[in-house]
């Protein structure tokens, strides 16, 4: 039986994950490939050692072992963020090594360069669990849905922000408050804006794109807004328009130009996005043939993400055994193909919004707030204006119908200049 | 470029769609594979001639033209049902081709046969369009959860049942009435006992069964039950409950033993699969490593269903240039590691479950029923007793903790015998 050797740098969660389902699911892995699919070394900078059930995998601190071993076949870099991780992979490439790899933020940012080192080594670079951990949804654009164009990307990409929001709907709790009991459980992270300001939902959604287009498309194109500013009193008034407050990553293909924004989101409850909760992540797309389809699962862990990675290890696997590297290409259309388009500037992109106003409670201002939004030709749907409170400004909450970003910037802008708005208005975008 | 050419037997929905798509997205799968994907041959008995857009395409009333014709290296099977389709798909192996189909009933009664015939001739067959149509189900459970254990498989896998089903929800209007229309718009059979029935669920639950788990297992090993005993009332209860009711395909993996069954289901609001509404499809599986999972989108339809003929195609054609058919076993596991599994019997599945009886409204009743059920180990969660009305009979709603089948058989056959009874025991089983 053809034995395929792997190698993991990092062994922090996802590399530990991915370490205990390469032993635990070697019998599996032989019934599911006829392989013996072996982990024959792990480098991690600051482990002393690997835990015994790991005994048979030779350990060390330098990556450079792993790299160098003429043995492996498949590098699995594990460690994330930029720098070694981008060294590591094109010089594993560079070795000959098939690469297999959960790094969103090295893909979008340096994916071009990696992926033509790969095709002029001759070798693989698996992705699955750079998006939505255990969710097998880079293969499904890949090869499940190869028969479509895709005309929409929709995602809940981020488990710590959908936590978060989850929370917030569930108990009424301010952003601060749960974010920092988030904290306090380790399910943020202590610099917590790569979660709760888009970053890393603008990295998946690049990947995305790049695979589900056949373009090319970087992080700089996404436009990206995070859900700092959301207040219970937002989510409560979404719950009375029949919607939960999401932060979503939308891309729209127009053919000639694409869509690519992430920001929060009222979903509306009877869309199946608005049902997944808490740490769960779930992408929703539009293909021209197959319609709409969902898929929905764990976005992170040292399981989940595994699961992903193993899979990958599997497909590269097969493929080096049966002689056919690259059988279907890395970025899912053959390279010749892949090409440049317009990004839809943010100004001219168009929907439904709520804005949530916070103004002196007089005479004649809702006329006015109106006037404005009439003038910039922002029709609207609904008004909410609650009774005076004790003291102090009150909400005027608007729902619109579609609109044009640049006007309702324009409008916002006059509206919050004038003397009778307290702070600056909430805008969120409806779902249509 | 390499030429792979495909040859469809059945005309209608699905293989229209089937060819809509090779026609229609010819450059993207051009794209996407670096070949060229031809659609060669069209045989269907029933039609005269193809439409225009299909001109470069050859037309006959005889299978056998696509069976013979040597050019043709891919034969989609899209008639359906049991014969002719398997001594067309059977001839067609012998005759060296790969095939494709979207017959559900065929692999789950002569799957077995089918395989090994495959093995033998050294050909692929492709089924992701025999379960969930749109879906890229059968992908994820064959690759990109290929590193898990299947513990658990939940599917609505009929759109028509799901339709009547969201009707009655939402309408508050009786089975018969719902079907009837159902029918007059052409969403429903004449004859729908397949659909309503649970019997068209059931052959897809028995295709996911052998993939997911390695095993052999036949129709005949899955306990059905169909949705045409539920009531409005039975609907409501299950809205005061939280809870909405669907047609699911339950299957549990307990690694010596498996159970297998297709039933209506009380599914609690807040599982994703309560939320899958009208002619929508969905599978839930929990993988060991990855967790829950699931898929959503479109069960049905030309051009969905097409979407997963032609990604079965597109894989077999990558396979076909690359040299590695086979590249993943047709069924998930290497043939020698395909095993037999006991099947839980119905007797011993244990679970909570709703009783929905028609009393006299007389004293004594409610402490009569609670004896037999206390007698038979079952125990009451809540109970429901409707004030007298006019005249007739009332019903007596009771949930149950989890409990055995067996148990449960026994106790209803008892309280039905009684004269307080007038009618037969409604019974719907609860999801955890």
């Amino acid at each position: 039986m053809k034995e395929i050797k792997v190698g993991i740098i990092g062994f922090g969660t996802v590399g530990s994950g991915t370490a205990e389902i390469l032993v635990k699911q070697a019998d599996l892995l032989r019934q599911r490939t006829g392989l013996r699919i072996t982990l024959a070394r792990v480098a991690d900078r600051s482990a002393d050692s690997l835990p015994p059930e790991f005994d048979c995998c030779a350990f060390s601190n330098d990556a450079d072992d792993v790299i160098n071993d003429p043995d492996i076949d498949i590098v699995a870099e594990l460690i994330g963020g930029l720098e070694p991780a981008r060294d590591f992979v094109l010089r594993a490439i560079a070795s000959g090594k098939h690469i297999v790899t959960a790094n969103k933020a090295l893909l979008s940012l340096h994916g071009s360069q990696i992926f033509q080192a790969a095709a002029a080594a001759g070798v693989e670079v698996g992705f699955e669990a750079s998006v939505a951990g255990g969710i097998p949804v880079i293969k499904a654009l890949k090869e499940g849905l190869a028969a479509n164009r895709i005309n929409v990307i929709m995602g809940i990409l981020n488990g710590t922000a959908n936590y978060i929001l989850s929370r917030m709907t569930d108990e009424g709790l301010p952003f601060a408050t749960v974010l920092a009991d988030a904290q306090a459980r380790g399910y943020a992270e202590a610099d917590p804006s790569y979660d709760v300001d888009g970053i890393d939902t603008a990295h998946k959604l690049v990947i995305l794109m790049a695979i589900a287009y056949g373009i090319n498309i970087s992080l700089a194109d996404v436009i990206i807004e995070g859900i700092s500013r959301i207040e219970p009193i937002d989510i409560a008034y979404a719950k009375q328009f029949g919607c939960r407050i999401k932060l979503l990553a939308i891309s729209k293909n127009y053919g000639d130009h694409v869509e690519a924004r992430v920001h929060p989101t009222m979903v509306p409850e009877e869309h199946m996005l608005a049902s997944v909760n808490g740490a769960y992540n779930a992408v929703y797309f539009n293909g021209d043939m197959a319609g709409n389809v969902m898929l929905y699962g764990r976005g992170a862990g040292g399981l989940p993400t595994g699961s992903a990675v193993v899979a990958d290890i599997i497909d590269t696997a097969r493929n080096i055994a049966a002689g056919c590297p690259n059988r279907v290409p890395g970025l899912s259309f053959k390279r010749d193909d892949i090409v440049d388009c317009l990004i839809t500037p943010m100004a001219q992109l168009t929907g439904a919004y709520y804005f949530r106003m916070s103004v002196h409670d007089e005479p004649g201002v809702l006329a006015e707030i109106a006037g404005i939004l009439g003038e910039n030709g922002i029709s609207i749907e609904s008004v909410i204006q609650k009774k005076r409170q004790e003291s102090g400004p009150v909400p005027v909450v608007i729902r619109t119908h579609a609109a044009v970003e640049e006007a309702v910037n324009l409008a916002l802008g006059e509206i919050d200049s004038r003397d009778f708005c307290t702070s600056k208005t909430v805008k969120i975008r409806i779902l249509a």
